[in-house]
């Protein structure tokens, strides 16, 4: 079927790519002519403003932004007033789904359709499909069906959960799912996201402790700030981080994609010298946090993965400052300098 | 070759099952007979006692060790005895790695060798193969190669990682690794573990946002004990769990094993009616915050996994009665009954 | 000075007492005649409906709201119109300070300037004043001065810190600050009950340690689903919970008021059989935990104390069903029953 | 009464000039003439060696050693030879209490009694007094009453519990308490330092938050690797830090020692300049988190508190890589170099 993206950066590009190997028609635009143009070469139907790109595109238009959460909503309101009655909006971003609740109220009362949809899949997702959560009117998903098959993984070599093959149980084993109205599919990518976080925050965890294990092995110095190592000999292994993690792909009950990369990048650089160590959080990890604390949900891990993603960027600093003032203060303790 | 097991519990049994398939000539011996008997209805070599088994061994003998960490000591001084120069017991248990680098060094004084070996793979190792992590002397861990590529998955589907493959690394592609001295396979066991808490905690945590993500329809009570809902309209989402953890099966940052299994128990029964949750732990993860702790590598994310299973048995109880009586002490509040 | 007060529950009720023992007019108005009687009977000019109440009081008015949170908008909204320009709302309840943002600015529109007031002291204010941390347009607070000394403790037995007391650095050392604009008050009053949770659950957590130190006694099970205890004489302790608080709180660095507190709980009643260890939270500790979030700081300790709540509710029991059923599908784990 | 004191740093040396001002006979030795002429000059009685030091005390004798852990039970050995039976031994250092369960052992096998001291008050202690935490023998804890007595800060303005005063329920109320047998002292005292870990991080973490209250009058960058700050409005609060800890003083619920002591560090200098940040931790958080994990004891604030630190001290660095090197794999994302 034919769909407009408006935004060719990389997750755009590849999805229109992903479409039209499939056969469905792309009407495309982009701020940046060379985005535009790129996708041109690879048969998509170019144009060169959102007017043009509503003109281009058949009624009722299916129009998937697939930009900055940040601009979204501008978008949508330069695009909205040239649209009709039926038109459908989906949104493919990283928007916060308060906003997609709010958008689709917005939008019905206009006569167009608001979908929003949760994707995972990153940088692989052109070879190797996106997960799709998807939140709106359930027959306007239908409709969208085509589009959604397309660009989602489909069932491929992963077997569907015992007891759903035969017959199918939903789409959920094509890679793609109607979770709810609106926002319901950003609040699903939400707490993926949230997990995602704490899935991480265990691996890395695991892979320092190794890191560390030959503790023993070095000079302890011997003060009262130092806390003693009462057992040296339990700490002298030199382990191969790249080894372990590849051993691990294979029958363990912590193999995963996140442990494939991992151990991707740790045989090609087992120190993981040119990472500095400071890690971004783009939104969902913490959205994920403050819905677990509207709904009283403890989330003792996921919380404490974000946290350390914060502390990674040394925004503990002056709470540390403070510990460090106590201990001055009561114990006349002073702080050892860095080793 | 030939390998001794001592130990015939499901796992012992599968181990066996799995190297006779690949052509190995096992001897058997366990306390229980009908589990000797068992294995010897499908191939294996049975014995009555401790020194029958020993008896049938060729020298060097490979003795392998599938018993409960509690009582792996005492079958050891057993068979110490009736063993010769150069023999080698490998334990294929859960055992703490400080009582590998005892044992090891206690029996390399008595001419034995001493292999650790930590495994992983569960229920699923029989088929799936198991995943193996060794440590001991690395000449010995040599000589041992075909049996540990027999119980481990090989290759299989899953590729080397990038630039791993020609030639190949180590044996970590296969499925088993020797990862050091004496407690290595342990210790990588231990903190495979010790993720495997991390991981299982962020899907539950995530998967228990979704589960109270309609805390909104419902009536909220209006008390000073109950802290404000702001945005009711934002949780009105009736979530299918069983499809949610299928659709991130395929695609998405998060497949991994565990999230099959769980895709497996939630299409089973979405509600888990089954389980109380009230949830063990068997002392890897345990120990694998205390080897963080001693070596000083902060673990906030596997703690808070082990803590909640405390909790989940409710050792957090008299904790938290104490902060209700500081409640009642500084504000009088009165502890709500259960809802 | 005059003050009027509208809401008497123990906390407004108590105010006011403490006003009136400082020589303070204070005009009294709540939606119950009995507790507007209770008042007058102490002192206290009575009013039968907002209306007379805003009659009964000199221009500029100043008009204290001691409301739940979820009603006080209803209130101003009520009161606001029998209002006249320069007159004072003064919100001392436990709003969220985004609200007291919105309202500063609403009102001021009108000609109206308004407080906020965080009020900490619990049922113990009466007697040992309040501690009053205060947002608003400085002017206005520097008017309504002698109302805050009088509700605060003043310096008492608590000498200023070194170097603040000559000259008196602010009003701090009596025990009221002006924080800050509109909602400055409340996001003080926020952080130290974000503050004050994780005080508690670090009494509590610690107690509970001290509670079960006498584990080792007991007999221990052996089994594959309950760690083993490798140390059973280190946990032999039968501790006087209540007597090592009361020892805590002369002469060690963990003196506090709300051990002081415990210590009377639990002398009281060492085992605490009148509480369920069921802990509600109210707000402030969330919004704490959302306002670090917004920041980016990190605050995993104030976040354990939170979810630690929400756990000793039992919202983390589909999170550890999840958990059993992972334990289920890869170890063929059974849960063990409640001991 | 006589007591020997071996050891003289700070806080032996304050031990004894505070057991003199109440008329005790102290018999010193330390490795340092300086430090043994230091005390003469006070009054103490000197002597140059261990054997002089034990000549000059009358029988039985009691030996108060206040040592670093690490050279206690090296003192020990060279001291037992010289001693009698019914001679005492008092460990007042920061012992671990497995090591006093041993040394109880060995040494009630060779007539020497052993008590444990855990001693809390820093460098505040000779003026305010010790709080003494005491494990051993009733009977010989019960003889050396009168050098507790004259250690612990007394009742002083601290009035008792409600309930404990009349007649006295225990020692407690005079700072001092026999806790239990051998280790029991140091065992208490060892959650009184994870307590205050927690209460420390607690403080810290809410400074924290106060301290970046005005992020949103910042610039605030738009680009994917920044989670955008929804409401800038809501964080534009230049708080003075000092004075917030000075009003917390007086009324409020989390007044405490500790915040007293924090006070005055930010009343001589607010941004704490002279603090780098790195907080050491010296045994006893460490193992009041392992008793806690033998137990199954839950303490998910105390153990975030103890991994806060580790990271203080940047250990973290190792896994902060792994997360980002994970962010490359799945989603081409870049670190943001430092602000």
């Amino acid at each position: 079927m034919q769909l407009g993206m408006v935004g060719l950066g990389r997750m755009g590009n590849y999805m229109v790519q992903r479409l039209m190997r499939d056969g469905h028609e792309c009407v495309v635009y982009d701020a940046k002519p060379e985005s535009v143009a790129d996708l041109v070469g690879k048969g998509a139907v170019g144009t060169a403003s959102l007017e043009e790109f509503v003109l281009k595109l058949s009624r009722p238009r299916a129009v998937w932004l697939m930009l900055p959460a940040a601009i979204t909503d501008k978008v949508i309101a330069q695009i909205v007033p040239l649209l009709n009655d039926d038109d459908i909006i989906i949104d493919g971003g990283n928007s916060y789904y308060h906003d997609d609740i709010r958008r689709g109220a917005e939008l019905i009362s206009k006569g167009i359709h608001y979908i929003d949809v949760g994707t995972s899949g990153g940088v692989f997702g052109l070879e190797r499909g996106y997960c799709l959560m998807i939140g709106g009117e359930k027959g306007i998903v239908q409709s969208l069906s085509p589009i959604f098959a397309s660009l989602a993984p489909g069932q491929g070599e992963i077997a569907p959960s015992a007891g759903r093959d035969a017959p199918a149980q939903s789409t959920a084993e094509q890679g793609y799912l109607h979770c709810g109205p609106h926002g319901a599919g950003h609040f699903v990518k939400m707490v993926h996201n949230g997990i995602e976080y704490g899935l991480m925050a265990a691996y890395a965890e695991g892979l320092n402790i190794l890191k560390h294990a030959n503790i023993g092995a070095a000079t302890h110095e011997v003060d009262a700030e130092t806390a003693p190592l009462a057992h040296p000999e339990h700490y002298r292994y030199d382990f191969n981080l790249s080894d372990i993690a590849e051993v691990w792909r294979r029958g363990s009950v912590i193999t995963s994609w996140l442990l494939d990369l991992t151990a991707d990048a740790l045989h090609a650089d087992p120190v993981l010298t040119k990472y500095a160590g400071r890690v971004s959080d783009s939104g969902e990890g913490r959205w994920t946090i403050m819905a677990a604390i509207d709904e009283s949900v403890p989330t003792p891990v996921l919380s404490a993965a974000l946290h350390g993603r914060f502390s990674s960027r040394d925004n503990d600093e002056f709470a540390n400052k403070v510990l460090s003032a106590m201990r001055a203060g009561f114990g006349g303790h002073v702080e050892k300098p860095k080793g």
